[in-house]
């Protein structure tokens, strides 16, 4: 908080450097969605957040920089909304998964797809980049789903593609807008689903 | 065929119409794997292809066009690699189908994650386009498995979702080069999880 205010500063001014990188990720977060990155000006940003173009620069460098850290920021906002309650363990904690990714992407499917199949998830980096952010995602769910049912190896291998599954049934629910009832049937299959082929004889 | 030949011509300037715009989609698959499409200049496709930029641009009347065009030709060239040998069905089918597809991702891993999942399936267009390639391949590729199988509706979803299960553990297991044993392994897991899939009670 500032020591003088001799009249109410505006609310943006107050912000710590947490505050502020959050917000500037947030703006990212909406304006990559609509636009690819090179069509994206920095200085658009730094006016839509009411900074200096050198307070912008200050927290990201580069434009690539800035691109990266929202990406990023989108990989933890859908982590984040997936995750299950704590204490809640095993198919409890899948349907939960589920429920939260299938309820995440009828949210916010357009931000869903840009980011994961889209202009948000092609870094800029080299082709080894591509794919990236689908890639790690998979890898941070299915990695949720292996701690609630204690998966390891060939089983966790399982989950990850399962996690694939599930998302292209979401999105398929989502673009149909199949309404509530229709959502939990889709949640109900895709745990049926996991325990199925989980029950599958081992890769040999 | 130019009607007046002095010298013996280069064997590009025998082309047909079909051949040069085949030659020009596949410049295009190489070069958008390694560099996003903004990096790209169509004077420095014209001169692979040993022809004046005029003649690409009638070919490809904007830099859009031809972008989208490699795009497409991306997809076919999947769809073409997966389809299964003609008169064959059922079951036979779709392990064809998987083995194919298998083959292709650890063959191609890196034009396959950059056409899916990164810069080439970015597409110029708005944020609607985002996301068409990877799903409009899996239209395709689930159609080929319902065909196989007679699929219809809900059955058809499944194996529509089926088709990311199956990608992802192409795509891990091309990561690890689990050679052709762990290969075979893999695609006999694949054809087992369609079974046991469409073995789960309809969605309700």
């Amino acid at each position: 908080m500032p020591r003088h205010s001799p009249e109410p500063p505006a609310p943006r001014a107050r912000m710590t450097p947490d505050e502020r990188r959050r917000q500037l990720l947030g703006i990212g977060l909406r304006k990559f969605v609509d636009r690819p990155v090179q069509e994206l000006s920095l200085d658009e940003v730094a006016a839509e957040a009411g900074v200096s173009r050198g307070l912008l620069f200050h927290y990201f460098p580069t434009k690539t920089a800035y691109h990266e850290a929202v990406v990023a920021a989108a990989g933890r906002r859908v982590l984040r909304t997936v995750r299950p309650d704590a204490g809640v363990t095993g198919e409890a904690a899948v349907r939960q998964i589920v429920e939260r990714y299938f309820a995440q992407i009828a949210r916010r499917r357009e931000f869903y797809v840009a980011f994961v199949y889209g202009r948000l998830g092609a870094a800029a980096g080299g082709a080894e980049a591509a794919g990236v952010t689908a890639i790690s995602l998979r890898d941070n769910i299915s990695e949720l789903v292996g701690d609630a049912l204690g998966l390891r190896g060939e089983r966790l291998a399982i989950a990850h593609a399962w996690v694939a599954y599930a998302e292209d049934r979401a999105l398929q629910s989502a673009a149909r807008a199949v309404g509530e009832a229709g959502q939990a049937g889709d949640v109900d299959h895709c745990v049926q689903a996991l325990l199925a082929l989980l029950e599958l004889p081992a890769v040999t």
